[in-house]
């Protein structure tokens, strides 16, 4: 396979994607080489290519929301053959060896290696799915499944993954109340999956926008958070809430009033700036606990392509050719995506 | 019963305690009453009479780490008989209704009032422990087994419970590493508890002046925090830390990176500042969560006193007259207090 693809040369001019050949990792028998057919345009792929999260090593490729055709498999490939369909995550490899790796934690991996902008041990630079193909550990392939189309499969691997991991992992369910911060590409994930699995979901968006959207979705309540003292009436209620919001300034004390005791507020969204501010009092009264959590593991993954083929779940898109990049990441940026970009082949 | 105790009249002379009489609750046949003979000094004292918290109503009598002899129960009173010793923490009614109180959770009850500073709905201040006596709901009564000591038994009902409840809570038992932040009379405690429940335990100390104390108390391995880069070997390790600092600059990041996937740092401190700033990184790496925690449950309390009986467990104290209050405040303000002050009645 010829390996080339979009890059960002330049953070100033993070809309200006230039193909560029580039040499993959060294295909191993514990590989998967595909032919990208569909790659999902992340939020994070805006904070790399535009230098928010810090400057990148350039030129760069980024994408980590990979769908294609397998077109080689290593020899401890158990469960993909040539011709199937797969994709890859934010994550291509990890050391397989410590306590994470060993507990289906692999997402917890500290020495991970990321889908792009990452190394491996041999110096090969990681690049990501606005490409023509990409080799990965089986590890960090997943296969997907025949009643989940490409192009709704893609976005899954990072913002799907991203919010079912602390949906399950905090026991989102049938008789649970879950509230999901902000109705973007991992929000909408996020109500979608939590409906699917059987919660009563509470969408909390900053305008009133989005709720024909998100009652169509299927959100048993949306909240308006620019409404002076909104959350006042769900004191002590919500048993979780995911929160996908990068905003600066996102009211943290009345989100975390909102927990029944012991109740979690994860944050997924990665803001450039620091949370606000908060008082050890602002977790006193309800015991409330904030966190994070890490895209998800393999096993999780494909319980979330199950959920998907089993319950018709998709996503809400609009595709875009490959070459259209630039267009998708402003939108993404500028918040006008509705709900996620999904990017199809164009220079294979 | 005579009701008097030691109040502080002004803020700014906080040690300056001054007997005077008060009016208890009215007794209800759900009600114990109290000839205390023993009280703890708990850090929140010195931050009320201090109004580090903000201004008290005053005079205030504080104090919620009682304990005394029963001098008349109510009908409804199950577990008690007028001669038992008994005790009572920070936490004297709640409201019985809602699902914090249905669910062993009235520690949590919205409509708790505190053993000193709340009102009652009459409008009968509480007035705490460093006094004659003291009524209060049966469910916030705890009888006092026989093997444990009034003096010892007392800190435990706020500094012990406080910290007993996060570690039950949080899973602390055989095969799980506790940190401890903070080795004062909420950190002692801590260390105690988590050594009585089966736990590794790490002490987080700034400084190696209470190392020996540290290990005769249990700890399986002191860090001094004060050492540049002392988290270092420890990350991804500890399964919970029980924080209870009040510093204003602790390196909460540090302390974050040292927890094992989905680990806790449940902060029992109540510090007057915000806490340190924190980006959603620094969550990130290992899922893991900051919570809170506040006092504990009936049920709690009794598991805790029962251990205490069982294990022989005996709190570091010092013991002091009641009207020595001022000396005791001043101890816990300054930090020379080994590891609690425990006030003797002397108006009775």
């Amino acid at each position: 396979m010829e390996f080339k693809g979009y890059a960002i040369k330049d953070t100033k001019h993070y809309t200006d994607f230039e193909v560029i050949p580039f040499t993959p990792k060294a295909f191993t028998e514990d590989d998967v080489e595909i032919a990208i057919s569909h790659c999902g345009v992340c939020g994070s792929d805006v904070h790399t290519v535009t230098g928010g999260w810090g400057e990148p090593e350039l030129p760069l490729i980024v994408g980590h929301e990979i769908v294609g055709k397998v077109t080689r498999v290593g020899k401890n490939v158990k469960d993909l053959k040539v011709g199937d369909r797969a994709g890859v995550g934010a994550q291509c490899l990890s050391c397989m060896d410590c306590r994470a790796c060993k507990t289906d934690n692999e997402n917890y991996c500290p020495g991970m290696i990321h889908t792009y902008g990452s190394k491996f041990a041999d110096g090969i630079k990681t690049m990501g799915g606005y490409s023509t193909g990409i080799i990965a550990h089986t590890q960090f392939v997943f296969p997907i499944p025949d009643e989940v189309e490409s192009r709704h499969a893609c976005s899954m691997l990072c913002a799907g993954l991203t919010v079912f991991s602390p949906l399950i992992r905090n026991g989102c369910g049938p008789g649970k109340k879950v509230g999901v911060v902000g109705l973007g590409g991992l929000g909408h994930y996020a109500l979608l999956f939590a409906k699917a699995l059987g919660a009563e979901v509470y969408v909390f968006s900053h305008s009133a926008n989005k709720e024909s959207d998100a009652k169509k979705m299927g959100a048993d309540h949306y909240i308006n958070t620019s409404a002076e003292g909104f959350a006042k009436s769900y004191a002590n209620t919500l048993d979780l809430i995911v929160s996908t919001s990068n905003a600066k300034n996102m009211p943290i004390q009345e989100y975390l009033s909102m927990l029944w005791v012991h109740g979690s507020f994860i944050t997924v969204g990665l803001p450039e700036d620091p949370l606000p501010s908060m008082m050890a009092f602002d977790l006193l009264n309800n015991g409330c606990k904030l966190g994070g959590s890490h895209i998800g593991s393999k096993v999780e993954a494909l319980q979330m392509l199950d959920l998907a083929a089993k319950k018709n779940i998709k996503p809400w898109i609009t595709e875009l050719p490959m070459k259209e990049a630039g267009k998708a990441i402003e939108g993404v940026k500028n918040g006008s995506v509705r709900y996620r970009y999904v990017l199809t082949q164009d220079l294979a």
